[in-house]
């Protein structure tokens, strides 16, 4: 950055660093959680002056004109509003031809990346998720938002949108003293970090009403952000659109492992559609209702947390923005992998494996190298059961905008799911000799069993089945004292010697159980493809009028357009043969034989992002040569008719690049541009 | 078939065809309803009756075993039902490994033989779905099946199940008179054609009780078979996960077609899952709550039904099951399209041509062609609206199963659309020479209507922009007359002379307006991978104990597998080298390096259909050369180690095929397949 734009930054900086040391040493002292949280908070807000500031000074020339970009994604039908003869509902879009080809292009990269390159296994789970899944996995009781209702019309705000809206409007009001509007930013500096109640006591204290109406709003409430809807005709087996892949994999693990054999580590991929009921969404692509995920649940013995091939991936370097990094009110650090394992910053080689696995698939699709950072979490960030957390966010115009999440999410979704269920999500570790194993097993007499308790038994049963030697060792304290009192649910039982065995014995061991903890990189699909959107948008240099975007070709969506240079049918039997020969080597591409100028007609395949277009002239007649065009150079090179599909194709999936074209053809200087 | 057979059949063929007669002579001489419904329903009667003389006479020799076919799936994790260890639900399945590979490979032939092959426009619309949307559609009224309820328990029931199983139970008791059991075949044999009222009556008339407690039933209602939500907080946006892509495809129509240039005809596909809320499913892939579709919504001037490339396919012969066929008490007939076409049988070329690239495409992807045939609807069968409608049937062990259905649905869905949103979904038809026309509108005078009816202003310009010629001359009238009363929705308006002005002019048109037809193939991609799984399920002849898959190479969910002969170090230079280069074409492939023969590990990689096996053995390290197996046949080829990667690319994605590498390699007989 420019020293200048740093001297300016320094003192807030210093701020941020002097915090976050504060925290630090309140850490160290075992401080009151209360006193630790304040710092906390304290220093979120000054984390938040430092960035604002920070994107305040970046020069304007550095972005790109969002209403040009928008108005291209429309009118050429990237994507619009779902249902839009409808009136269109927020949060819903549809993607139209270029939109779907670039989205399936960026998964067919992503498969090629990661499951083909990582021999990951794949699955396909349902989108509708019974009601105990999601309860297990937490999210029936915690993914949710704070709302308020209109208490007359009953419509719903998102609480923290509705206060920051209200109180930024009264900040901004020309009669608010300068004392007040300090309150107020004080107020919203702190807004991620207030609990429900000093946000109840916020909406209070401002008397803040419902903006459209000037209503009385509710009390907040948590509305939680999943779909429901129920399966089969009875209406009680409750259930919900997913609102992520992730768990999909997880309560099929059993049958994952078994497909590798048994053997630790394996991942496990899963490309689908998620669901988020979203309160009132903005945002576009960025923000939502349905949307697609590629997920990879990687599962590694938890005491081994080492990959085979961390070797051939250590000395990439990433711009790698670490807790401590914010906490000291720093930029983000150029920094090898190898270093940051080293260093304790990145919690493990598997987890390093993938943020450089990440960090290459997102070059490879075309994002601008510069405008990636991995910003880790920090610890009150994190959800409880995460022992690290990265996530890979992209510059855009509206900031830097979280794409992937990488985390190390222990065992909590396997031990979650097991226990809701009793069926034992673990793997074998192989011992490296085998030992001796004292083994504790609690064996029911089913017939007395059976006999006193009927239709109980097998409840009885179960509950023996899955104690574990602790408690089994407590029941046979209490048995050798008479009676063991039982109680599953809400009955309880009285049992007696005659009916438990208690059964000890020695074993020779070859494995040891463990259950594995899961390492999970999550793609959103929809943000990674805006961001692409907006890394690759481009205005001509010498005709401002004229936009591109330079997508690499594999993800371009359609690879090459193909132009007679008029309507002369003796063009047509050169076209038609060079359009088929382009389908039968796959490659998309698209004939306009419009009678525009051939200069509009390449502005009208630059404005979408077609890289390459072959134009039929009158050459082509004479001496059986076509014109081949680079859109991000407009560059020409003249080819023969014949061979011009099979170095398209070669462009088209990579084998072969620009300037090496331009190495073998001679360049062509003719047809204008305008 | 077997001329014996045919005897047996004869008689029953000729009671089909003697009511097929009668059918259409009731029709020629225009009977009255109530007697056509009642001969078709006997026709239908006695087609079932043939139908299931036939398929019990087949040999059984030439179905698969399904029991072991289940195994296989079931243990190689093709597919399971969703949520097993929470103990599931019906009609929910979650694809594993080898079912995804299976699935997305089918899916990519079917983008390259339709998306690129036909040009068409790809969309990916929300599966959220507005309730008006669907209203519209139809299927908010009429998506729904009958079903009965347990009185106490609330159980729920799908009456003609329900109805079919408890006359089944009856009528096999020992003690049911033969008298009885007449009776109530007569009733199962017309249970399709009952109304709703009728069905109650047999409900009653057999007093039936609920199944599973003997309790009394409800009356029969209506279950609509979408899974409902509402989208946001309020709850009171009524959505629909949707029962089908096309929608999407239709509220897109103006976008699409601007895609195309506004010209006509065009072809639009969309692959997605949809939802059907069965009310007790059974049937595993073939009756599934959340599936997967991919439909083609094939545009065309209304007037206009021929195809480009049509005479590309018109010599294609295809089993074609005509309702003159079914009517006539015969088999399908293996037909020309082209004498289809001219014959009237088929109604016109664009059909034609879906259904000949249909059948190419269930070809490619591996489908038996003997068991493939065209269905085409009776005409009691079809809504209302198409009018023709042909379905792909695969035969299975559970009968001849609906895969694919291809459609003319007429203009149907646009006007619906265009109806409820009051947006015009039209294109413009080029006029051979412009012509005159005279153009009627109705001006409203905005001043004085603003003045007189202030907020309703903009329902009377609303409704006046979109009258037609006719509703325009009609109020001219009324109008001539003194006063225009005209009522839109509740309310009610007096307008007089001064309010709207009738203007009327002579333009000249190079265009006029139609509303396009479309014509729907719909692939029901599920069904298709199932019938793909039994139709090439194979049984080694010479070992009753393996089991293999005979999938085409380019849809085989993975590619080859790589064999050390044993644990010897030596050998895995050349297995990684192999392996890597492999990835590097991006051949899907397969280690398996356990300690097991090589016959065993064979007999693993034929079960999951791997078609092609390479291993690496002692004469690799002498001579550097490999050995290629091929599933199919078992047969093994000697290939250098530095060119089998190349050999199996080609092999993989069609380019060559196994004989043809027998010609260039020497046969090599060695490894037992024990």
């Amino acid at each position: 950055m420019d020293p200048n734009l740093e001297k300016i930054l320094a003192p807030l900086r210093q701020e941020v660093k002097e915090q976050g040391d504060l925290v630090r040493s309140l850490k160290e002292k075992n401080a009151p959680k209360v006193d630790i949280d304040a710092a906390v908070r304290l220093l979120k807000d000054k984390k938040r002056n430092l960035e604002s500031k920070e994107a305040s000074l970046v020069p304007e020339n550095c972005f790109i004109d969002k209403t040009r970009l928008e108005d291209v994604l429309k009118r050429r039908f990237f994507y619009d509003l779902s249902f839009s003869i409808y009136g269109g509902v927020s949060g819903l879009f549809d993607y139209g031809p270029p939109g779907v080809a670039l989205k399936k292009n960026i998964l067919r990269q992503w498969e090629s990346h990661f499951v083909l390159e990582e021999d990951l296994l794949e699955i396909e789970a349902s989108q509708l998720t019974l009601e105990p899944v999601l309860k297990a996995s937490g999210h029936v009781d915690r993914f949710a938002d704070l709302m308020v209702k209109d208490t007359k019309t009953g419509e719903c705000y998102r609480l923290d949108h509705l206060i920051k809206n209200h109180l930024e409007k009264l900040a901004s009001a020309k009669d608010c003293s300068s004392e007040k509007r300090q309150e107020i930013q004080m107020v919203l500096a702190k807004l991620d970090g207030f609990s429900k109640e000093e946000l109840t006591e916020i909406v209070r204290k401002y008397e803040m009403k419902a903006p459209a109406s000037g209503n009385d709003l509710t009390d907040p409430v948590e509305f939680n952000l999943m779909f429901s809807t129920s399966i089969g005709p009875t209406g009680l087996v409750k259930s919900f659109l997913r609102p992520e892949t992730a768990q999909g994999i997880f309560v099929n693990f059993k049958r994952l492992l078994e497909a590798n054999q048994g053997k630790l580590p394996f991942g496990v991929a899963q490309i689908g559609k998620s669901f988020r009921n979203e309160i009132s969404p903005r945002g576009g692509l960025v923000r939502m209702r349905e949307f697609t995920m590629a997920e990879i649940e990687y599962f590694v013995d938890p005491e081994n947390k080492t990959h085979p091939k961390y070797e051939s991936i250590k000395h990439s370097k990433l711009n790698l923005y670490s807790a401590c990094n914010q906490m000291n009110g720093e930029q983000f650090t150029n920094m090898s992998l190898h270093e940051a394992v080293e260093q304790g910053i990145v919690a493990n080689q598997v987890l390093a494996y993938f943020l450089a696995r990440i960090h290459q698939f997102m070059i490879k699709i075309g994002m601008d190298e510069t405008k990636i950072r991995f910003r880790q979490h920090m610890s009150n960030e994190m959800a409880h059961y995460a022992t690290d957390c990265w996530d890979c966010e992209c510059l855009t115009t509206s900031g830097w905008l979280e794409c992937i999440g990488c985390a190390d999410r222990s065992c909590y979704d396997l031990s979650q799911h097991s226990n809701a269920t009793k069926v034992k999500l673990s793997a074998n570790r192989p011992l490296g000799s085998p030992k001796q194993v004292n083994i504790v097993e609690c064996v029911p007499q089913k017939s007395v069993i059976g006999k006193v308790f009927k239709g109980d038994a097998k409840l009885l049963m179960d509950e023996m089945a899955n104690a574990d030697e602790a408690k089994i060792c407590e029941w046979e304290k209490e048995l050798n004292a008479g009676i063991l009192k039982l109680s599953i649910g809400e009955k309880s039982f009285d049992l007696t010697k005659d009916m438990v065995h208690i059964k000890r014995e020695t074993k020779l061991a070859h494995v040891e159980e463990v259950v594995p903890n899961v390492i999970e990189p999550s793609f959103g699909i929809d943000r990674i493809m805006y961001s692409l959107l907006e890394h690759n948008f481009k205005i001509r240099s010498d005709n401002q009028l004229r936009t591109y975007f330079t997508f690499p070709a594999v993800v371009a969506p359609i690879k090459c357009s193909v132009l007679p240079l008029s309507n002369n049918e003796e063009f047509y039997p050169f076209v038609n043969d060079i359009l088929a020969k382009l389908k039968s080597e796959g490659v998309k591409s698209k004939l306009d034989g419009s009678s525009e100028s051939i200069g509009k007609r390449y502005a009208r395949t630059d404005e979408i992002g077609i890289p390459f277009g072959i134009t039929v002239d009158f050459d082509t007649l004479k001496e059986k040569t076509v014109t081949l065009r680079f859109c991000e150079t407009t560059e020409q090179i003249r080819v023969p008719s014949d061979a011009v599909h099979s170095l398209v194709r070669d462009l088209a999936t990579g084998k072969t690049n620009w300037s090496e074209a331009k190495k073998h053809w001679p360049e062509f200087v003719g047809q204008t541009e305008s």
